[in-house]
């Protein structure tokens, strides 16, 4: 089965006017997505950022779960911030992916708008991770969304998680979580 | 259709040790959770907690949403607060609800942890959903999970979510997420 590594990205980003930027990272996207990825059997999670005294912040949380609160918990909740890496650019993960898995990753991304092009599909995904031995790196924005630099690099787009309601504005901590029980979820893989 | 009713509660949990305590509510809980209620087309979201202060935080929160923001934003994120309303006590989430429909939704409760008893399987509840006119309460924790007290009012629990690996502690938001794209999702109540 392919390795499924996870990345949040904080730029090129889109603001609500449209304008590229980079987002702010909240400790909570940390922490959230650790414990998702975790549940989820991600090998990594990489959070993404060129800012970096954001990223001295994102250490020091992963430090405080896996060495601190560790000791305190009988749960083996802090297991999860140990699949945190802390990078400043896209390029890096992918590097990274394919030190450990020789081979280079598929760039898989999700977006809340619809992009024709390029599209695969949830089932399409999961088969991906059954069947191939490619490492798939599926990637996260923030803000409103990832700019068109970013999403003209990669491989494959997963089509926007909708439920029943016109209103689309899941936060990134519940986009995560849907997208991986979906692609990986228990009854799916099987 | 029956409608579908979220509620997030704070007593009676367990801690880690396995008391039952009231657990602290977090704002991320607010705003995320009403984001996922709203895009999942649930009728109404309630906070419950004992603690005036913390209702008072919710419902300053919920203002600043649904008001100040609103005015900045161009779209209409702000729009899922409107869904959430602040009680003090599970009971008082019924009662708004029996108003509302003229009849008393079941409660269906999740947990992290396996019951057989009253066991009600995703599908099912996707089922009970589109089938019955009856509306339905779907009730999640915090802390270290629902003390028995609380369980044991309940009419049906879900079973966990499960990923690929043992390791099994998703944050209420994500948990939230995954249970309602299940229960509710695109593609499941066509």
């Amino acid at each position: 089965m392919g390795n499924l590594y996870i990345g949040l990205l904080h730029y090129p980003m889109r603001n609500r006017r449209g304008d590229v930027v980079t987002t702010s990272m909240t400790s909570m996207d940390v922490h959230d997505i650790a414990r998702t990825a975790k549940t989820f059997g991600a090998a990594r999670y990489y959070v993404i950022t060129p800012l970096k005294t954001q990223r001295e912040i994102a250490r020091r949380l992963r430090g405080y779960w896996t060495e601190q609160e560790r000791t305190r918990e009988n749960t083996n909740r802090g297991e999860a911030l140990e699949l945190v890496s802390v990078l400043d650019k896209l390029e890096e993960g992918i590097l990274d992916i394919s030190d450990r898995e020789e081979k280079e990753p598929l760039l898989v991304g999700t977006s809340a708008r619809h992009l024709d092009e390029r599209r695969m599909e949830y089932e399409e995904a999961t088969d991906q991770l059954r069947e191939e031995t490619k490492p798939m790196f599926l990637l996260f924005g923030t803000g409103w969304g990832m700019a068109d630099e970013l999403t003209s690099q990669l491989d494959y787009l997963l089509p926007p998680i909708e439920g029943i309601d016109e209103f689309n504005h899941l936060s990134v901590r519940a986009a995560v979580a849907v997208t991986l029980d979906r692609v990986r979820g228990s009854g799916r893989i099987n």
